[in-house]
C-alpha cells in the first residue's frame, strides 16, 4: 500500500476553503485504489506572519521536503505589506524546491462560456519558468522617498535555467498531437535575455526534430490569445511574461476559477507544488462563493505528477462533466461544487 | 501663416504605405486653415542599415530635433539582427527626445467587431512610461553560448521619471468626465520598482483630489482587459507592462490596424512622435493591405499636441463615420481607405 505525504498549505483568503474541496476530490479520487494520503497542515500566510512574524521558516521548510507533494491554496492578504507574504513564503517556496516549470494548462471546456465571441477550441499549455527571470529578488534602491529616488529590478536568466525549462517544454510539445512550440519573449528589446532564450530554444530544437517552433513577441501574444487562441499548443516563456499571459489565458477560457497550475521540480530533488491560478480574493473570502475547481483541477496535475493519471483522468472528467452539464453558473457555493465534484469523481 | 516642421520616418514594412496616407489625412484637414506642413522625410530603417550600418546618426538626431513633431511609420525588419533597429532607432528616438508620456488610447468605435462577446463600452487611454524601466538597455551577459551564460536585464524607475508621467496621467483623468486613474504594475513582486510606483501615485493624488485611483497587478489587468473592458478611465504604468497592455487593448476594441499611440515630451524641449501602435508587418508590406487608420488617427494626436484640436477633431470624427458605415472590412485597399478618410475629412 502507498501512502502519499501531502503538505497542505491553505493559506490566505478563499485559499482555505477551495484547498478543502480540493482535498475531498482527492480522497475521493484515490478511494479503493489502494493509495491513501496522509496530509500534514501547515498554518503558514497573514495569520502566521501577524502571530509570529513569520512568514516560512528554515524549520517549516525542512518540514514541507519531507513531503511527496505540496497543495497550496492561495497567499497574499492587504493586511500584510505588498510582497511580503508572496516573496516570503510563495515564491520561497517557488525557488527554495526549485520548482522551474510553472505549469499552466489552458482549455476551454464545452459549456464555459469564454469572454471571446468566438473562441474558437483553446487547448494549450504555458510552461512558464518558475525560478529565475525578474522574479529573483534581485532589485534594490536608493535615497528612498526622495526626489532622487531610483529603484532598479534585476532580470536574472541563466543558460542552465533556460535550457532546462526550454528542454521541459519541448517534451512536453512532442508528446502532444500538434507538437508546436511557441516561445513568447521581447528579444527586440530585452536583447540579453532574449537572446540568450531564443539561441537555447533553436538548440533544443534540434533534439526535438519533430517538433514545430515559433516566436511571439509578449505584445502580439496577447493579442493571439484573443483574435487566435486555437493558434497556440505549447508555450515557454519567462516567469513574469508567464505571469501575464497565463492570467489572460484563465480569462479567456473562462476566468481564474477554472485554471489550475503545477509548480513541478521535474529533478524530483524536492516536492512539487499544486495550485490554483487564482489568488486569495480576500474580497469574497469567508462567503463560500469561491469556486474551488481550479484547485480540483490542480489535484487533476497533483496526481499526474505522482504516478496515477488515471485518478487524473477521472478528476478532470468530473470536472469536465460538470462544466458540461450545469455550466460554471455562481449559483452553487463552494461547498455544493466539491460535493458535486466528488460525486462525479466516485462515480 | 503657421507652418509646421514635420520629419517623417516613415521606416519599415508597411511604414511607408501608411504614412503616406496619414501625411494626406493631415494636409487635408490642414487645407484652408492657414496653417502649412513642411515635410523632411528621413531615410531610417532596414535599407539605411543594410547601405550604411547607421541607425540613427548624431546628425539625424540633430536635423529631427529641428522639426516640430514627428510622424513614424513601423521600424523593424527580419533581415535585420532583433533589437538593432529598434533599440538603434525607434527607442533611441523616445529617448533622445525624451518621450517620456506613451499615450495610447483605446476606444471601441461604433461598427468595429471586437473579439469580445460582449465588449460594453470601451473608452480609456494608456499612459505609458517611455523613458525609463526595462527598456533603459542597461542590460548584459557573460559567458554568451557557454553553458554558463548569464544575461541580466535592468530595469531603471526613479522618482524624477515615475513622477513626471504620473503627474501627466492624474492630469488627464482630472480632464475626463470620469475621473479614473488605475495603476498597474507588480508591486507584490518587482517590491522597489513597484513601490515607488505605489507611492508616487498616493503622493500625487493630493494635488488631484477629484481623481480616484485604484491599483491593479498586470496579470489581473489583462483579465479586465478582456472581461470588463469599460472599468478602464485613465491607466498609468511602466514601459513594458504598457507596451503588453496597450496590444491587448488594441486586440480589444479591433486590432492595432486602429490603435494610435503619441511619444510625447510634454515639456515640449523636443519634438513629440506619433505613430501607429502597430509594427513594420512584414508579412503583408508592399501589398497595399495594410490599415492606415491607425496611422491616420495618430495624425489626429499630432494635431491635438500642435494645438490644432479643431482639425483633430475632424480626422477622428472622419475615422469614426468611416469604421460606422463601413465598418473595418480588409476589402479596401491602404490607399483607398485613405482616400475616403480624406474625402470625409475634407468635409
Ligand atoms: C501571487 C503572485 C506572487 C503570483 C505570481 O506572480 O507568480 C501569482 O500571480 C501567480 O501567478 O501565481
Ligand atoms: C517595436 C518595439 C520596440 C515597440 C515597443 O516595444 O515599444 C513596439 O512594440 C511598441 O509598442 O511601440
Amino acid at each position: 500500500a502507498r501512502d502519499i505525504r501531502l503538505a497542505v498549505v491553505a493559506g490566505d483568503g478563499i485559499g482555505t476553503e477551495v484547498v478543502e474541496q480540493g482535498l475531498l476530490a482527492l480522497d475521493t479520487a484515490l478511494h479503493g485504489s489502494g493509495v491513501t494520503v496522509s496530509t500534514t497542515d501547515f498554518d503558514l500566510g497573514a495569520r502566521r506572519y501577524h502571530a509570529t512574524g513569520e512568514t516560512l521558516t528554515d524549520t517549516d521548510l525542512a518540514a514541507i521536503r519531507a513531503h511527496d507533494a505540496i497543495l497550496l491554496g492561495a497567499i497574499g492578504d492587504p493586511s500584510v505589506p505588498s510582497g511580503v507574504l508572496e516573496r516570503g513564503l510563495l515564491l520561497k517556496l517557488r525557488f527554495a524546491l526549485d520548482h522551474y516549470v510553472n505549469l499552466r494548462p489552458s482549455r476551454l471546456y464545452p459549456g464555459v462560456t469564454s469572454p471571446l465571441g468566438n473562441p474558437g477550441e483553446i487547448d494549450f499549455v504555458v510552461v512558464r519558468e518558475g525560478t529565475e527571470g525578474p522574479y529573483v529578488g534581485n532589485g534594490g534602491a536608493i535615497r528612498v522617498g526622495t526626489p532622487h529616488e531610483v529603484a532598479n529590478e534585476v532580470s536574472v536568466n541563466t543558460a542552465f535555467g533556460v535550457e532546462r525549462v526550454v528542454r521541459d517544454a519541448f517534451a512536453r510539445a512532442a508528446a502532444r498531437p500538434r507538437k508546436k512550440l511557441t516561445l513568447v519573449h521581447k528579444h527586440n528589446v530585452l536583447v540579453h535575455a532574449g537572446h540568450l532564450w531564443r539561441r537555447t530554444v533553436e538548440a533544443v530544437n534540434a533534439e526535438f526534430p519533430d517538433v514545430t517552433v515559433d516566436y511571439l513577441h509578449v505584445d502580439a501574444a496577447t493579442i493571439f490569445l484573443v483574435t487566435n487562441p486555437a493558434r497556440f499548443d505549447v508555450i515557454v516563456t519567462d516567469n513574469l511574461f508567464g505571469d501575464i499571459l497565463t492570467d489572460l489565458a484563465a480569462a479567456i477560457t473562462g476566468g481564474i476559477g477554472l485554471a489550475a497550475s503545477a509548480n513541478i521540480n521535474p529533478d524530483r530533488t524536492a516536492p512539487s507544488m499544486f495550485e490554483p491560478v487564482h489568488g486569495s480574493a480576500p474580497d469574497i473570502a469567508g462567503q463560500g462563493k469561491a469556486d474551488p475547481t481550479a484547485t480540483v483541477l490542480s489535484v487533476a496535475l497533483l496526481l499526474e505528477h505522482l504516478g496515477l493519471p488515471e485518478a487524473a483522468a477521472r478528476v478532470e472528467k468530473a470536472v469536465a462533466d460538470d462544466i458540461a452539464e450545469r455550466g460554471t453558473d455562481r449559483v452553487r457555493s463552494t461547498a455544493e461544487v466539491g460535493k458535486d465534484l466528488a460525486a462525479r469523481i466516485a462515480g
